[in-house]
């Protein structure tokens, strides 16, 4: 069935996997008592209503010849992957949040010995057509991240994708960090797609790990991309979205992992970029954080108060700290003449015990100076 | 007195204009009856403890012999100007929203007949060294905000302010609008400051207006440059920042806007311009709404649910409006070969009665084409 058959789900999670199969090949029409069920599970799930179970085996069944699970498992092997089902022990507990909608199984093919905690997963998604500034923002957010020990999680494809891979693979290069990411794909697992990008998914398969919840073999139509997009979102605990443009798929998994409470960011960029249009309207929606480098990612992945990005060292001005009557004063202080503490209390507006109270502060800070016929501005 | 001086602002409350004045000058030391009211005036608006009204005579006094409010009137009178109370008809309400934080009152020059409505008026503020980008966003929206009939409000300094009234000033020369920008100044009128900005200065006063609330003469100091920001936050429906630093005075702008329930913008830029990290930052920190045109400044300005920016034309596929199941059969429909209806039940995933369903919707949209053999994809 294809991923995200609610109705599929349904009967796998009222039979069981292995009857749930015996009973589509069983070839009977219907069965009242899984159909109760099933209505049951997917009213919870939300879908009131349903064809019905004849409908769903209508589009099983006509699948059922070219069922090969032995040569899938075979290729796999062959691939140095396998296969992970919910009741092994490495399933992400991730996943589960998906509920009707979580995957029946995941292929797997790589060297991550599993997959990484979701709060140490972050996914870095976008446009194919990545403009340079795109790339450049996604792979030193990708290396970065892969540096403080994050995982980076993407879609494989051209463009956003394919940066934020390279980033996390040449964070090795650079020295410290072990490359870690993770590519979630659309198709089978027993061909590299798309085409451009071999060279980089076998990278990642030797250094990362790539994932699809479809067996070997299977293509990655529009539908698969589509729905793969909620594996990467639930997969990680922040989504990032670096390029999109108005319309994009990458809008897609920002969505997915806000409904699912995920934390979802966006990188801004010019106003006049295109690539840019889809992340302003996450900004603009209150879907997404504007997330500007990777601490800021860290900071949203981090349990509150956790991971906090520090504020940059922005030149603190010696007045900064000054109350505003201080300010006042030091506003009133001649550069180069001086002048008494009787005319600064005209030009400040302030009392006399003011004035000498706040003159001796700034003294002491070097703002104010005492010169032989009164007061003016310090050297500093 | 210096502009937010609350003791004062309280007396003027309490006592009237004419009296507080009269107050001030009699030289009694205090007035138990007149410090309980300002107390209390004071209390209401926050300030719970006051140095009382002996300190505040203390740096008033002092300035008493420097006031000269003939000679004040008489300046702004030659150059066209004059002032505004809160008594006049025309003072604008907006400004009643600051309470005991109100101008006693505003000294006007140029060429508007009065203040624009707040619903009509958006600030474009921004740091003193903008960019090129920031510098073309600015003029843009400005020109683009006049034309929309608002009247682009800014400080008159360097960088994007000036951008702004440039901005604001061009639109009329472009045809269709009249010129309509007001710059709110840190000091008197009498003078144009800064003084690289005076053909600027000079261009609003004669096809705009400048407003400050210090008497001529005056200079603009940090302090009151300052409290100039919550003058322009207070007039104008929506505050957007163009490009600040991470420390800026735009930043303050915003946070009066915010303070007075107003809306406030930001725009974004790139992650690697320092002068878009404060409007970065006011996006991650919820305190501004991502804008990028002026349309969407002019939703911000309008009422719930009026002014509503378009979505952009961005290019729909024909697939967009398919459902889930007419997208998989658009998937499994062979590009150049013909496919029975069968084996797109198999590829598809879907009953023979969805298949046939599907294929008759698809094939009225061009999506689909009927061969000798079979089906195929449209050629659309």
């Amino acid at each position: 069935m294809e991923p995200s058959d609610l109705a599929g789900m349904a009967l796998i999670a009222a039979a069981g996997p292995e009857e749930a199969l015996a009973f589509i090949r069983a070839g009977v029409s219907s069965s009242p008592v899984l159909e109760v069920e099933m209505t049951s599970l997917l009213s919870e799930a939300g879908t009131a209503r349903w064809p019905g179970l004849a409908d769903a085996l209508g589009r099983w069944r006509p699948r059922l010849p070219s069922l090969a699970p032995e040569r899938d498992m075979g290729v796999m092997e062959r691939l140095g992957g396998g296969l992970l089902i919910p009741e092994d022990p490495q399933w992400p507990p991730a996943l589960d949040d998906l509920q009707l909608n979580a995957p029946i199984a995941l292929w797997m093919r790589g060297q991550l010995p599993r997959i990484p905690e979701q709060r140490r997963c972050i996914a870095l998604v976008g446009s194919r057509d990545s403009t340079s500034y795109g790339a450049n923002v996604t792979g030193e957010l990708a290396s970065s991240l892969v540096q403080r020990g994050f995982t980076v999680v993407s879609g494989g494809a051209y463009g956003i994708d394919a940066n934020a891979h390279r980033g996390a693979l040449a964070a090795a290069a650079g020295g410290g960090a072990s490359p870690s990411t993770l590519a979630v794909m659309a198709g089978g697992l027993d061909r590299f797609y798309p085409p451009g990008n071999e060279g980089l998914l076998r990278a990642i398969a030797e250094q990362g790990a790539l994932v699809a919840e479809v067996p070997p073999g299977t293509n990655p139509t529009r539908y698969r991309f589509l729905q793969r997009n909620r594996l990467i979102a639930a997969l990680c605990e922040v989504t990032v979205v670096v390029e999109a443009r108005w319309r994009s798929g990458a809008l897609n998994t920002a969505h997915h992992a806000e409904g699912l409470s995920r934390s979802v960011g966006a990188v801004p960029g010019s106003v006049y970029s295109a690539n840019s249009a889809g992340c302003h309207r996450l900004l603009r929606e209150g879907a997404a954080v504007c997330v500007t480098d990777a601490a800021e990612i860290a900071e949203l992945a981090g349990s509150a108060g956790n991971n906090l990005a520090q504020e940059p060292d922005a030149a603190t001005a010696l007045h900064d700290g000054l109350g505003v009557e201080d300010l006042l004063l030091l506003d009133a202080l001649p550069l180069r003449s001086a002048t008494s503490a009787e005319k600064l209390s005209v030009v400040a507006g302030l009392g006399m015990a003011t004035v000498l109270a706040g003159l001796g502060r700034l003294e002491l800070m070097g703002l104010a100076r005492r010169a032989t016929n009164g007061w003016q501005r310090g050297a500093v």
